[in-house]
């Protein structure tokens, strides 16, 4: 037998301000708080003004479980790009709805971290932030299809 | 009152072979399998292979809850780098026990991605996969302090 147990995890912050619907594209330029729920207070961040940019993991609330793809679909469903399966895409209706993005910090403020550029929505629940290290980067050459590059075009 | 949901999430995959201690460095030549677990199969990595790097999100599930940190830490208790919060470090004991680690693919063989460099244990659950795409880096220059550096001159 197989037993996969569940794992419960709860919200560390959340995102305020900024765009209000899941739009695809022009992220670049949105600006939004990422405010802290307690215990996590100023010495949760301590030092993270050191950094020029974080790394969020947070959850696609808005996303309904049930369109949650678990095979394969075409991203955005535009007919000129191959259907590749969900964990060869980032689209948002993804198993576990998990998001990761790195943007830039603007300010630490006490309890609250204000970023620029997070592609994530007024209300988004945050599961972590981590600073984000260059040390982390690729340690090889990056290939990626054309579809790929193409997504990314306006996404900024 | 302030309401924080949790949110319940389920393995889509485990980590099996490489390392079985969570030592702290030379990741870099160590490689694993990624395994799906039920529903997800072949489909669910259709056109990885054309991707040359993936992004893990993964849980330190060997991490005893109570020794997670919510405040600060200095990073690896080395007495020569600051106190830091939580979420400007990027240590394990930290608050959902969420680990995001880019690494090489090797191959994707039917259901399972074997890599190259990936900074988890043998048994590690999985809770998503994601294509590594540039279009995801940082769009301005990253600074980062002298600690960050440092902790990893020995990591991969």
């Amino acid at each position: 037998m197989f037993v996969v147990d569940d794992v419960t995890l709860r919200p560390v912050a959340f995102v305020r301000g900024g765009r209000r619907e899941p739009t695809d594209d022009g992220w670049g330029s949105e600006t939004c708080r990422i405010e802290l729920v307690p215990p996590f207070d100023r010495r949760s961040l301590a030092g993270l003004d050191e950094f020029s940019h974080v790394d969020v993991v947070f959850v696609f609330h808005l996303v309904d479980e049930a369109s949650v793809v678990t095979d394969a679909r075409r991203p955005r469903g535009r007919a000129d790009w191959p259907e590749v399966g969900i964990f060869a895409q980032r689209g948002r209706v993804r198993p576990n709805r998990i998001g990761v993005s790195t943007c830039e910090i603007e300010s630490v403020d006490d309890d609250v971290i204000v970023v620029r550029g997070l592609d994530a929505i007024d209300g988004t629940p945050v599961l972590d932030i981590k600073p984000h290290m260059s040390g982390f980067h690729p340690r090889s050459a990056i290939t990626e299809p054309g579809w790929a590059s193409e997504i990314m075009a306006e996404y900024w």
